[in-house]
């Protein structure tokens, strides 16, 4: 072999291992993303109930802090007492590989807030909006809580939450 | 009308009531149980997981006591610690009734145990196999034990469970 052709083996392979190492390293970068979303407070929080959009092919938890759930366990939630907070855990669905028939959480979506203050989100319910960001929970400005407050109107006569308690 | 026929028209008035009335109870009892059915300890347990049958037509949530929430977190479940306790709370599905699209808990079905002690359940894995009945954990014997076990010999690789956690 000529030193030429050497040289540019020599080339050929270190650009491959450099490739296929940024394509390992990207792919468990990735793997530990979707492993491991960064979760928020809500995440020792009690359950309130499940559902499944199957519309958004989506799957929630949704969970409520201390004070919400002392409210659903007494029934007490027309209207929820101020301090309660909601949070609506959301899945893309996916499917259990070992049962299909079974939907299960695929990739963290997101995760939204309801932070009951009857006095500071009068203007929408007694409701205010947020969500949580990189496990910190940031609320929505006026006009935003607006809009989610718009969606919830159909739910007037149950202090405006879609989520009935079944833990209770 | 003659005094025979007032005193008919009194009977038939009194049977007709007391029948409206056992009818009124009757209901008013099967809406309270199906509103609040007596749950156990996992109530105040934290969530893993969340799933829909589609094949069983229930939703379910997967819960875990304070050993496994620990282990799920830390990905030390293979296996899980001694102590550990899922419960597998299920629903049948239902919809909600502003959102059809949102299959939501309806009736409550059942919640079942398993529990980890890998010297009492050497047998079915290191399993024990329960459910709650009114309220109260009860295990099963190792008959039936062995039926479940059979369930979820194919996820012996992730020490017969099928739940990946999902809030962690």
């Amino acid at each position: 072999m000529k030193k030429s052709q050497n040289l540019k083996l020599g080339l050929f392979l270190s650009v491959a291992c450099l490739l296929l190492s940024a394509t390992v390293f990207a792919e468990t970068k990735a793997a530990e993303g979707a492993a491991k979303p960064v979760h928020g407070e809500y995440i020792d929080w009690r359950l309130l109930s499940v559902s499944h959009r199957e519309d958004k092919k989506t799957l929630r938890a949704i969970l409520g802090n201390d004070t919400a759930i002392a409210a659903a366990r007494k029934e007490q939630t027309k209207p929820w007492p101020d301090g309660s907070i909601l949070a609506k855990v959301v899945w893309k669905e996916s499917t259990h590989p070992n049962w299909p028939q079974a939907i299960v959480p695929g990739e963290f979506a997101s995760a939204e807030a309801m932070i009951k203050d009857s006095k500071k989100y009068a203007s929408t319910g007694g409701w205010g909006f947020g969500h949580w960001e990189g496990g910190k929970l940031e609320m929505h400005d006026e006009t935003k809580a607006k809009e989610c407050f718009a969606c919830h109107m159909p739910m007037k006569d149950n202090d405006y939450v879609y989520t009935f308690s079944a833990l209770k």
